[in-house]
């Protein structure tokens, strides 16, 4: 992963994609973290030779356009019908009404989504007429960074994308977003979006509930923030890093997901409630035993 | 931070250390990755120069000497009468009884602790004849690994340790310990024993008990371990990785200071109620309220 300000783009990969000589046209609504980022690797891939931004925040808007993360701003009516491909990422509560909105101006353009949640995303569009020129994905990266400048260059690459009901796209559509994927380095998985949800809701979505928490918690019974300052080690750092996410974004996301995110969160709830009755009665075997059950989590775990 | 395996040790900066022309000769108790990256640390640093391994389990000592982070194994009594620097470096639920059996052959020797707790151990030997020669240390650096194969070169280096008690410490002891940390790369800061835990539990404590919770939800309920494998992003992976953490270790840190832990964990449990009641009642503006405050742990970390 390489930092826009710090890499220049080349160029020199646009005769690589071998679907096409040429790179797509494509637009790109909401420029922040991952709009722009998959802007940059996009372009740097080849696989767009020209990107339009959609962005209704004026100062994003500039900014996306100053950083050369997209070549033109236009409405999103225009914006759509120049391109062949149209990626919404926009917070996921934003993406029915915008995908709603891009299907009705749809011929023939491939169109994805970016977002975290699936399942009511995909349910939104249930029989509209142009429904297969539509294919829900979810790119597995992102930092806790926001907006047009927190976009960087490579972070797809080598992490899984999530393409969700295949079946129901059509398949020029779905070829389109699969090399899509493909030219940035992304692994393809294949689920159907209520699974999605649920299998997001345990590893990503409480993730988030409990940095969250923690970052509440510690801040709630740690008034000498210089302490803490002090204090924290690279584990502490680690725990609450989720914690800087914007609210934008996954205040959304929790309430999209919420009947998943509930059951973990009671789950999460009760084991922290088992720990405690281990603490409150010494009972150190059984402390022992959770901890010793919480290490299997090596063998899921990358590194 | 270098691995272990990767780097030679130089010996280069053996004539670097101020206090003293040549390097002390000291004593680790406990070759594990405190002990033992301590150990390849003060060698390197040149602050010793002979290192005497104590270690109960007989692999662990054999490792030790094999990995050469340890001139040679003695067994207690031996060990603190040739050194002028002890070093204890085992769980804290046994630091209390080596500590004493310590002190008890201690002539002149100046002696340190690294536990993750200070409370209980300082209280241990309040009163001893030899309590002056006892620097209580905790200094702030670790990983979720364990063992004398997990030890590495320089993670010691820019962080934070905590001393404590220094008026309870004889004053040439006090100046060992500061030097010997001085010579690793470690920032001093002072606060009494008690403070230590009760921050300790804020800082580091319920981010342990947090990530073990974590990994026991997601295992719980995940039971499509390669699906998790294939979801889980950087994110659900900084969350966890403490949860990889050794029990040996991590049971007496808890159980040492489970008051104030149990005050953390109520309160990391009535925030992750709170964030439960959000979604069972929809309740969007506070969600966000609760995800702005926690923001503000952007001020207090480093990154």
């Amino acid at each position: 992963m390489t930092n826009l300000h710090t890499e220049k783009q080349t160029g020199e990969k646009t005769t690589k994609t071998p679907e096409k000589q040429t790179g797509r046209t494509a637009t790109i609504i909401g420029i922040g973290l991952i709009g722009g980022s998959l802007a940059l690797d996009l372009k740097d891939s080849g696989f767009c030779s020209h990107i339009t931004g959609v962005e209704a925040n004026p100062e994003h808007a500039a900014e996306a356009k100053k950083l050369g993360l997209v070549d033109e701003i236009l409405p999103l009516k225009d914006a759509v019908k120049k391109s062949e491909l149209v990626i919404i990422a926009v917070p996921v509560d934003a993406t029915i009404p915008v995908l709603k909105a891009v299907l009705d101006e749809t011929e023939n353009q491939i169109i994805t989504d970016v977002g975290s949640t699936k399942e009511k995303i995909a349910k939104s569009v249930k029989g509209h007429p142009r429904r297969g020129r539509f294919v829900p994905s979810h790119p597995i990266w992102g930092t806790e960074f926001s907006g047009p400048s927190a976009a960087v260059r490579g972070g797809f690459s080598g992490n899984v994308t999530v393409i969700c009901d295949k079946n129901e796209c059509d398949p020029d559509s779905l070829a389109g977003i699969e090399a899509m994927y493909d030219a940035i380095g992304m692994k393809k998985i294949y689920m159907d979006s209520v699974s999605h949800d649920v299998h997001a809701a345990y590893v990503s979505h409480i993730s988030h509930a409990t940095s969250f928490s923690l970052a509440l918690s510690v801040l709630e019974k740690e008034k000498e923030v210089d302490t803490i300052f002090q204090l924290a080690g690279a584990g502490f750092e680690s725990t609450v890093r989720l914690a800087k996410s914007n609210p934008e974004t996954w205040v959304p996301i929790f309430m999209e997901n919420r009947e998943n995110l509930l059951d973990v969160l009671e789950e999460q709830i009760e084991r922290l409630l088992e720990m405690k009755e281990c603490l409150r009665h010494n009972d150190t075997k059984r402390l022992k035993s959770l901890m010793k059950k919480a290490n299997e989590i090596k063998k899921v775990l990358k590194k």
